[in-house]
């Protein structure tokens, strides 16, 4: 399994907002489902062997952590204002501890950061990370974070994970992400 | 100087189209949109030694070319709704042979694959094709297509042209676009 995480550092955490300004009033949540697409869209179907979590913080109910598996989820189209109605959609139904379904494959709960990365094996993307090319042995989950550097306090969450570099320029989160699944497609496949 | 160059066998030609759906009426406007942002689109900027092409096969008018030029182009978000209208603009002034533009750094002319590809410097991304990290020499452009195969007639035309894979998986363009900028930053600055 491949897991991705994402802070969307403005992401709203209800469902009061319009699909017509994603970048604007609702947070940078193009953002957020533009890495959708990069971790569980391929050509011709989805990656079912791919799951994101995007890990809310705005408001006005934050955290939310909303996951996304490739691997039950239908209906997943590549573009942003579709995928943003489903996010919309988990946001809209009450949350707990523990994950409940707004549909299939799109799970909601109450969840943060500190509590994800706990237990889990994560690595956080990092200009200043090993070479992912370089790297002998790579975690299952890859953290990431939106437009916004990750906050101090966040860091520390962070700090005893190992940080990977997926190349010299700075990119895009999803493009970050697109990026790793060409790495561990190439892996799994034996290639280079 | 980075080309890419995106045929979008049902985006419009003209600028009648709705933003709000950019995947259906508007004929998988997303794909392009999205292809823009990896072309062209760094966490911090744009890529100024980028262009990329759009030619547009779909009603009213085809065919049109599309350019959008990182070295001059000014507010391009990375989103795919403000994507759209920067292109729907363009597709609202009349076209001839030469490029014009209308705004800075978008161009449009009457354009086809043909007259692209004659006299450029292309290979076309396929899934059949050699493996991008081991070619030794990279050509200036790369072609791919939007979600359909490209014709039995525009085949035709790119009959000549080297083939490259990014991996073993096929997907969108967008992101194959973006693996290919990795491989183009890792070159040039020396990572493996």
């Amino acid at each position: 399994m491949r897991t991705f995480a994402l802070v969307g550092h403005l992401a709203p955490t209800g469902d009061a907002f319009t699909l017509d300004d994603l970048p604007g009033s609702a947070g940078r949540m193009d953002i957020l489902c533009r890495c959708v697409h990069a971790a569980l869209s391929l050509s011709h179907g989805i990656r079912r062997d791919a799951e994101i979590h995007l890990l809310l913080l705005g408001p006005p109910d934050p955290p939310k952590d909303v996951l996304i598996r490739g691997a039950s989820v239908r209906s997943l189209s590549p573009d942003e204002r579709s995928t943003a109605a489903l996010i919309r959609k988990a946001l809209a139904i009450p949350v707990g501890e523990m994950f409940r379904e707004s549909g299939p494959g799109i799970l909601v709960r109450r969840g943060d950061l500190s509590g994800l990365v706990t237990g889990g094996d994560y690595a956080v993307l990092s200009e200043t990370g090993e070479d992912v090319r370089t790297r002998r042995d790579l975690p299952a989950g890859f953290l990431l974070s939106d437009h916004l550097d990750f906050t101090t306090g966040e860091e520390g969450d962070l700090a005893a994970l190992p940080r990977i570099s997926v190349g010299p320029r700075v990119l895009h989160a999803d493009h970050a992400i697109a990026v790793l699944q060409n790495e561990l497609d190439r892996r799994e496949a034996g290639w280079s």
